[in-house]
């Protein structure tokens, strides 16, 4: 029958159930839900992926959004930045504000999602989801984002770009000696980090405080330039997105600024997402690779997976994967040139 | 029994199958889902407390996110503003940016979330869920922000705040005399428009088509300030959210800014969020406003609901039918002082 | 260019922004949204589908699952089988519990889903969400069925199927003259109700207290083959879920079974679902209507839409938007024949 | 302040952000995820609770919906079943049809969820979301469970449970000596399977293929009242649910279902859910486990978690690092004593 030799075509790989192994590391566990289906596979695919993007010249973009380093996800970004396997980090400013309040020396705490929040607000508690903080320790962090940005502006009176002013944070931070976190990590690795909303966090608040018309201002285009430029020259393009939010967004709309300024791209190569959302809400944080295909922020040839999970599951487990194939493989990280970039070309209009 | 006493405080009101009747207003069929359950209650008690922000003297912020404008939303918000049943704005850029597209003579068009992107791409088609639109018809509203910010530069070459900017091209838009949209609206009503993530949407990549080093400066710390004011300066602040993002933490935040600026503020009293995401993600765009109140961003003592729901199903329904239920109502809209504030007062960590 | 070639067939229709009119009929705001796009035109479309379900010879099936009555849905099912919108009812056990429940002159009760549940469990109330019950009461039921099986037991001690039950209970309590209730209804407009888990349910909890092994037995294969053989005797099928489960299932799989004993079925022509799951699970509940084409139970050429919504939204909604349409006039529900079928003809192996 | 005295309370246990070893095991890169937050940290917490239940004298149910079979999860069940990490089995129907098509020795296909389904069904290949199965295929295990049922009935002609029929089924396939599958391994190890919406499923389908008045019927009454047995008989129960649906929904009422027969239970003691639903939708599969206390289904002391995840990420990792941690350890099963059970006792409206 026609249907015996249509079928061929789609039966290429059998399903093998996965097998339990007390010996077995996370990277062989993996591989083996790799030969399974479901989010379980594309859980194993994003680790093949990312693989590739490290093992070929890939400038990696990663995305940083929800509130993962209130949830401990703090040294697995620390992890990826130290070890490499990003170059170029976009987070909402909420993860740096309490990363910044971790480095200070100050805690997140396990708590729960069942509780009275004004008995809470009562005490001071501020809760995230089974996490809480008090409110008075963030007052530090707010106060230390003040002081910083005074400093700055008495040095040197001009908008910043979050990438200039989270450097300098980041080099502050780490002279005071304190544990190692996301932004010290960062400076010292030469990762460029972005907040493109960086006033809609306590970050913005701090900076709010100040008295009279002369309070910090942010160069947010400047970040669009910058991060449009080093997609344009990086050789390919590779992107990992936890959660959606403006990080994703940021990073996926480099290609279309770059277009838009007459410049040689194609879409990012690569391409994974950890999301706990879904693409019939029609936002752009849940939506598909396939739909930014439409767009040519993702490559019409290009690896991409989307795992539907919480980040807090699936991140450690594809990151720790990573750390044992890679174990001895020092990855060459591409060179960014960071400097304010000012040639943008031609605008698509005054193309011929 | 003891579970007999016990039990009366728990049974106050039976549900009430509602009825089906083909002579029903939205309105009173509302009313009788308000004597159900589940997310069709939540719909109807969404309606409740609007109306009751709308009928005490409540300073009513509204944010907008998810791609709501392409999906046919642009009119209930323009409803919203004219009839004056929100007096502040805060959107995502895309919602913006489509905003004017659109201001502008151009369509977004029924689409199909089953197709082959790449061949939308081929045709120069960019897809959102089952939206689609034509890219080149997009560059037409690049141009006219990037003109735009060119003659206010050389007007007066300052940071502009996002309001700032928004009312400009409100006023801009209008005097073309094309078809009423948001910020026309907006800018005809004196509904302030603040866009905390500006550079993360296509106006942030219009202005990024600026060839050298001078190009646009958004002062977000400012929409920061101006907002806390507004916040602070009000009898009663009310919240509705349409998904989370940007706008609905931009506005929480007004009351964790105005409380470290040690202004007299206890929270939203009024809040509604129509969301589809869910709280056991932790993320800020899901949470409860239960969690919001152990941070004071919500008060201890308000009216909220949370409608899970597609805004696109829940938001023309809610409106329509705070449309029949005020019918003949004219609403005082309190009046918002939008100087540049610069009045910030002390810092918590000043405070005696 | 060859973009603007391809790109016509595209763009057909473009998104006309839902204008807000306070003297909307709910049918004609659906029309509207049905101009749009994402959930909200999804909402209008299946109004549209089922509308041609009725003015056509297609017999109807309806899946109900999830806690729909105690939500508020019975009258709204009710209404649908009087005005006989629905052909066939497959409900999960809970909901014709809960209706017997009500039937019987009992509640259920306004509740609060942020409860101390152990509080609640002292008290005797069972919660559903933000629904209470109370327990003792749920006896009442239990006992009615307990005594109705034995009665029945008593007269003819043989297997009965789930919908020869089921019209016994109908008739039944429509003789004790209590309101109106599904199995009232449905049994006096000679509409069958399945319940293929009904084990999994209350009413198998009750009929689990007979002593002895003489306790009453459900022929459910008995379901399987009348429920094959309605679908394979009508000029057409549709179908309508609330929910997935057991109910979805059951009514998909009629296509299935009839296919395997080489009756000539095709797949049911017209398909609306209501969801809050997702296909990324890869689950039964929250599969798409393509899928199920794959397999034979949604025909090829067929009208379909799945709406992701709580059915407590958009089931009042739809049903009423289809009275408002359908005011005056009359359908003609096809005749089913309920005799116990006997007849299968060949099984699939044995054809030629 | 008062605010310092309560935070205490509160401020217990710092969330540890989680580091990345290369050369840890599931089980300890688990251990840290569970001095984290969020979702991860709940996954940790399955793992300890599991770990309890299989240390103490705990009868364990296993609830197991969604198509795990085909998702490649089908050894990870025998293993459950081999180890005697759990004592009784009820899965949906679907599931065990799929576990019977393999162990005849058949596949399922790795496949994609972008397709042309109607391209799918001329080829003779179902599509579950991203696995293909060959739909000539299946026809082999209808035909097996067809003359399985033609042997049964022509011994005994009487009403089987579901237990009983799958005992039967995983005896003979265990002759055949293919491979194993989860009703072989199940029958090896005594261990009891349920399928209370047998009929609602291809084991249905394939007993509705006889023609004539004589059918296999089965005695779905006699399984709700074995399970209660099972569940009063026991010391202490535990329960782990993948997936909701009738699985959950059957082992949650083995406790309601003994209430009412005037046993001593009081509710389970432990449980842990693997789900990707959400409570705020209202059904009894996204439901937690406090709202399932005020029934008297989970016991008011419990240890009790739910995993948000897809089961075929959080399953297979769970279960290895339970395999890491209880190397070694061999588990004392309790006896099932699972003769028909024909003494009820008194009912509930009987007590004194």
């Amino acid at each position: 029958m026609a249907g015996n030799v249509n079928r061929k075509k789609f039966l290429k790989k059998p399903v093998r159930p996965v097998k339990i192994d007390a010996d077995s590391t996370i990277e062989a566990l993996l591989r083996r839900m790799g030969d399974a289906a479901f989010q379980g596979k594309n859980l194993a695919v994003a680790v093949d992926i990312w693989e590739q993007m490290l093992k070929g010249r890939t400038t990696v973009f990663f995305g940083l959004a929800g509130a993962m380093v209130p949830a401990g996800l703090r040294n697995v970004v620390v992890h990826l930045i130290k070890e490499r396997y990003i170059d170029c980090l976009v987070s909402t400013g909420a993860n740096l504000f309490h990363d910044i309040h971790e480095t200070l020396g100050r805690y997140h705490w396990q708590g729960s999602c069942n509780m009275d929040d004004n008995e809470l607000k009562d005490a001071g508690i501020d809760r995230i989801y089974d996490v809480f903080a008090v409110e008075d320790e963030f007052n530090a962090a707010d106060r230390y984002i003040y002081d910083l940005a005074e400093r700055l502006g008495k040095a040197d009176m001009r908008p910043y770009t979050t990438r200039e002013f989270l450097s300098v944070a980041g080099e502050d931070l780490a002279k005071r000696g304190k544990a190692e976190g996301i932004l010290t990590a960062a400076y010292k690795a030469g990762v460029p980090v972005y907040c493109p909303a960086v006033a809609d966090s306590s970050i913005g608040i701090a900076l709010a405080l100040k008295d009279g018309p002369d309070h910090f201002v942010f160069d947010v285009i400047g970040d669009v330039k910058e991060t449009a430029e080093i997609a344009a020259k990086a050789k390919t393009t590779g992107v990992v997105y936890v959660g959606g939010g403006t990080p994703k967004n940021f990073i996926q709309q480099t290609e279309v600024t770059a277009t838009l300024q007459c410049k040689d791209v194609e879409g990012h190569k690569y391409a994974v997402q950890i999301t706990a959302d879904s693409p019939h809400w029609g936002g752009l944080s849940g939506c598909t690779f396939e739909e930014a295909q439409s767009w040519g922020k993702i490559a019409k040839k290009s690896s991409h997976v989307t795992v539907n999970s919480d980040a807090t599951i699936a991140l450690p487990v594809i990151v720790t994967a990573l750390a044992q194939r890679l174990k001895g493989y020092k990855r060459k990280a591409p060179l960014l040139d960071l400097k304010k970039s000012n040639v943008v070309g031609k605008r698509i209009w005054e193309r011929q």
